[in-house]
């Protein structure tokens, strides 16, 4: 039986304080995102105004995590196998008192494995829409950690890059994840084309094929690079970031993964974007441009490619979404 | 003979135009720098305001490039084994029609092989003094690939992480050396402790220790560090400076050539220090912290440090010098 309260009120178990009174249930949108920016791998990651999954939660009287798929993907629902499902669980590890169950209700617009953050925006939103809930007993920080445990089910590992650009909006650094530190940076407006070619890459596959060691002066290129990316970030130096989009040691490696990549960055660059690369582990491919007619002009390039080769693709023209999960 | 002219008449030969009135000799203070800045190997550097190298250059009838040390280092006069010489022989490289000789007079006070840019200081006072008797015929830009090769005589490689914030002033970035991309970074103040312990490390020892290869984890955390790093200098935000302030790759292998190295690292964070390491390729540690007094008990530490490894050395307490070589 699903509870619905318009309002309860809330304990919370730290701080020992009345927390408010909340809606009994909530309803959010948690946004794509696209990790490794190019040369920020694992430590850098911007959100997207679209695509976005749809969630809702509330409190049940039956203990535990309950999840209702309402898309057509069949994912999980047993709670520690699903992306969301792991991330509630490690957040209820730390709610002393409140032992409630959560029942949570996904549509998921994100679909998995196009390498824009989708099983970050199931973990992220999940757990966003309970702290709210539960009357924002949690940071942002705190949700970080609880959502990593989803990553960690979809691709054994625990990475940041999707979760907090999904939850904090805008570009994020995660300068480490042990002890975790996420530096929020601003950006200048940036318009975003995405092509999701329809093939599978999984995280794992694309991150056994990476090398373990790397030669120091393709590191030095690359951290060169990233700290010209945040400096032209945070300066708003659009030549500067498109300079800066340059990675010598990912995209070499994962990009033969990805069919027609070289052709739709060169076209891309050509129709006048700054530049783009592999978003998280591919497939999908992004675009950064100054403006929505260049982003545009980009999309058309990449239906062009994908067309000669006959490969169904979905696109996106948007631009960065600055707020993170929304409340709806 | 030394041309002694009070003023005289210059022909761009660029330009065609004339370079207006100039001094007929240019005297400059050329600043001590600290390369890598912990995280930043090979691309971040910054100007320190004491020491400095005293340098004078002025035209003479005798053809090529004099040079007259008026120190006690007995640094060589040849000029292509001089680091001064060779930056500017390469800029007489680039002047079309201005062939008359340079007579250059060294009196430097930043001791050659202490870390703290000694060879940079003489290459880039030398064409800095030398483009002002020109007319500001070059950019800074042009400079610093000139000056390179001053760098390319001392340890064999063109760097430009002590010579870029000599000439620029204040902290650079080096994103990229071929093509030079050099990207000025504003700071706080910051005060600047360096302690100069009277051992030699010489920059190609310092170098050849370093693995070719490195783990790509390793490589991750740096870029993450120079990240947060160039962040926390744009946005003024001191503790994510602080904590930036890590190097998992280079301080591990090349510490160990600096005694005390370690134990002047804990003491001077313990003080207040907000972060630091080995200045260049050392032996000179720096450290840096938000105000003066601060600044002063780092050095305290520094001298006990040494004094119990009767060690001699020399302390510097300064600040981030902003403006790079200065005409006096």
């Amino acid at each position: 039986m699903r509870l619905h309260f318009n309002t309860i009120q809330f304990f919370s178990p730290l701080s020992g304080e009345a927390g408010g009174v909340m809606a009994g249930e909530v309803k959010v949108h948690a946004p794509a995102t696209v990790a490794n920016m190019v040369c920020g791998f694992d430590v850098l990651g911007f959100a997207v105004n679209d695509p976005y999954d749809e969630m809702s939660i509330c409190f049940t009287d039956k203990p535990g995590i309950t999840i209702i798929n309402e898309d057509e993907y069949n994912l999980p629902t047993i709670p520690e196998l699903n992306v969301a499902g792991a991330a509630l669980l490690a957040m209820q590890e730390e709610m002393i008192e409140e032992k409630r169950g959560f029942e949570l209700r996904i549509c998921k617009h994100i679909k998995p494995g196009s390498g824009v953050g989708s099983s970050a925006a199931s973990s992220a939103g999940a757990v966003v829409a309970a702290n709210r809930l539960l009357g924002d007993l949690f940071t942002n920080e705190d949700l970080v950690r609880f959502a990593m445990n989803g990553e960690k089910v979809a691709s054994g590992v625990k990475h940041a890059d999707n979760i907090a650009p999904c939850i904090y909006g805008g570009v994020t650094l995660i300068r480490s994840i042990f002890p975790l530190d996420i530096v929020p940076l601003t950006a200048p407006p940036l318009f975003v084309t995405i092509v999701h070619p329809q093939i599978e890459v999984r995280t794992s596959d694309a991150r056994s094929i990476l090398k373990q060691q790397v030669l120091l002066k393709d590191a030095i290129r690359q951290w060169g690079n990233i700290a010209g990316l945040v400096a032209g970030l945070l300066k708003s130096d659009y030549a500067l970031i498109g300079r800066s989009l340059e990675d010598v040691l990912i995209e070499p490696v994962r990009s033969i993964l990805i069919p027609g990549f070289d052709q739709i960055k060169q076209l891309s660059k050509e129709a006048g974007a700054l530049g783009g690369g592999i978003s998280g582990s591919g497939p999908s491919i992004f675009m950064l441009s100054k403006d929505e007619v260049t982003a545009r002009e980009v999309e058309k390039q990449m239906h062009g490619v994908y067309e000669k080769l006959s490969l169904d693709h979905h696109t996106y023209v948007t631009n960065i979404n600055q707020t993170g999960v929304r409340f709806v």
